[in-house]
């Protein structure tokens, strides 16, 4: 195995009325930026819920409202102001992965003097946030107990992601995972979570390195979790015990643990679908959807020793029966079939968009670097192939094992 | 499921050669407490790499050696001394389990003003601890990354567990894990190590909670890794790969990660092993393999569902071909033959042990406690019956499946 750092200071409240912790938790700060999105957390009650926290401890508060479901720099740049102007020494994020990534963002740029852009495009490094208590209203992203964050910068149509793993600055102090506030995240915004997560959990499982054993468990144990209760849930919206489940899933599937254990991983599927989204505005849930069977049918013809554990692991194909071709094979059309059982789009087709935009896309996934990804490479030509099949899937399909 | 806190700051620095990181991690610290055991890292070279590390970058350093293997009262009493002495702001434990255990007592008394047994007796609370940096030559306890310790009285004949897992009082702030260091760990100390790691994982594998998926999964992924490494290890002591996953195994069986998903856990096998090393000064880990078969045999005649799981999805027996009854005693059996193959004791006859001590043996495992365990509570009628039945095993058995 590879040498790896494993840190993780997030101290997670799991469950049920876990948001009552907030009253120790916020015990030594003041000034707070309360910050969420489009309202939803009004509709479910714990905007009030929060509030009523905030008013009786004596908090001072500020609201940042409205942050963007793929996060704008704009907000950042709001909330970077706020926290100057209000002297705001704790940030609040309640709601989804944006809310909470926004807040990271803002964390950093506290500390910084110039502007963000400096720290998204690694011109300038700052080393130190102010502290961050999440309250996550959605299972997909893992944020809630990782240092990530990924921002658009739209006048540029890029993704940029952000946030160190050894250092401190941006993994929240606290965060709040309740399973109550996810019972009312509508279908697809379910449906892209379920596939943001099965994506964290393959992109670290496709790693380079070979004798992950301990790894190689732990992700079967999350994607064997995820296909099973992941359609169960989609039609079961309300069911509690699945949400919990889910929820988990999440958070294990990138906080670090599969991340040391299997250096790495892979994350190809993840650039190019930053590039699809920024370049699009399509959700990244839908996005990994479509790109990630296009990657395994690419990927796979050179190097299948992963995709052979897949099929047989995880989606309990008997090797016996196939040659390693056939395996590797049926462990990807039991993939696509998962894909459309949950009802997730698998083209761009859905969203009408026609026009081709193949070199863009490339320069926006590889970002100046030469190569991507860990378990097989590619190289601006692998992402323009990849793309170009992208764009051939001109009908939405069902796919079905 | 239940609630739960999920909190670990240590910062692990995982693989060959990472002591190296001593340099960036002791930056902020210059009086250090160096604490060791009986000299092992004398002969390995550590004690001479650490020393020149510490030596390079200017630090003061006292040191504590001959920690024992069951760490005492004394030794923790004498590092106190060592620290208020010394003006002491880092404690550098390097070796086993029990010099981080002695540590992290240390950690805790230096803040206290008051003698250590009143923390231990919990009678004082002490939240705060000095800063811990390990380095770890044994895999097996999982303290280089959790908060507890467990300290011998032998006034009292008592051992004593500490630690809280929601503040930092006694995580280690940073733990090296070198497989390198466990390379020249005897057979007998490695097949220990083995099996309280092993042990470890059952204790909360043997939770009162039923819907665990993942942790469960999480569980036998560490239980089916240790049975099919564990035996070729003891037989390969120098072999780097299986040295590695055992390493993973031990913090991950005991880091909170478990903890977390499973409920807290049973534990009951450990505490009245704790009984049976104080009153006889047995290894921890042979303690663990002759009461765990027989807590095992007890225990499963009234609960049985998690006996079921361990034999069909850690050993691998198929239910379909035996009884309910059949399918749990294959999969004790199948433990046992376990414990057999790595060649641990299975019987207190190994040690010529004759006097019975039942009453002081179920006093030592209560503590005053009503009952232990989570999976199925022991009041002192079922200790005492389980600590008969080990007397009763007179002759040391190998045990086959």
């Amino acid at each position: 195995m590879e040498n790896f750092i494993w840190y993780n200071p997030t101290k997670m409240y799991f469950g049920k009325g876990q948001v009552s912790s907030l009253n120790k938790e916020l015990k030594n700060y003041q000034n707070i930026l309360f910050v969420y999105g489009g309202g939803s957390i009004k509709k479910n009650g714990l905007y009030d819920e929060v509030r009523s926290i905030l008013k009786n401890n004596n908090k001072n508060y500020i609201e940042l409202s409205g942050v963007e479901p793929n996060p704008k720099i704009t907000s950042v740049r709001e909330g970077i102001k706020l926290v100057k102007e209000h002297n705001i020494d704790l940030l609040l994020p309640v709601g989804g992965g944006s809310t909470i990534d926004c807040a990271k963002a803002i964390a950093i740029g506290a500390k910084y003097d110039g502007d963000i852009m400096d720290v998204l495009n690694k011109k300038a490094l700052v080393e130190e946030g102010l502290p961050i208590a999440s309250v996550l209203t959605l299972a997909a992203t893992g944020t809630e107990m990782n240092p990530r964050s990924v921002i658009t910068n739209w006048e540029e149509n890029l993704k940029l992601g952000i946030g160190d793993w050894e250092t401190d600055a941006t993994y929240p102090k606290v965060s709040i995972c309740d399973p109550t506030y996810t019972l009312t995240v509508p279908r697809n915004q379910t449906v892209n979570g379920i596939v943001d997560i099965m994506s964290h959990t393959l992109e670290q499982y496709f790693t380079d390195q070979e004798d992950s054993v301990l790894g190689d468990q732990f992700a079967e144990s999350i994607l064997k979790t995820i296909i099973d209760i992941g359609p169960k849930l989609v039609d079961d919206l309300e069911n509690y015990k699945l949400r919990e489940t889910m929820m988990l899933c999440g958070t294990l599937a990138w906080n670090g643990l599969l991340r040391g254990l299997l250096n790495k991983g892979d994350w190809s599927c993840h650039a190019m679908e930053h590039a699809l989204s920024a370049l699009y505005d399509i959700p990244h849930g839908e996005g990994l959807a479509i790109v990630t069977p296009i990657w395994m049918e690419y990927v796979s013809k050179k190097r299948n020793d992963k995709f052979k554990k897949l099929a047989t692991n995880v989606f309990n194909i008997s090797p016996k029966k196939y040659t390693d071709d056939e395996l590797v094979s049926e462990g990807i059309n039991a993939f696509k079939a998962f894909i459309s059982k949950l009802g997730a789009p698998t083209s761009l087709a859905h969203y009408g968009i026609t026009d081709r935009k193949t070199d863009e896309l490339v320069e926006k996934t590889l970002l100046g670097r030469q190569k991507i990804g860990r378990y097989i490479p590619l190289a601006s030509f692998d992402v323009k192939e990849i793309m170009e099949r992208v764009y051939k899937l001109e009908k939405e399909l069902v796919y079905s094992n």
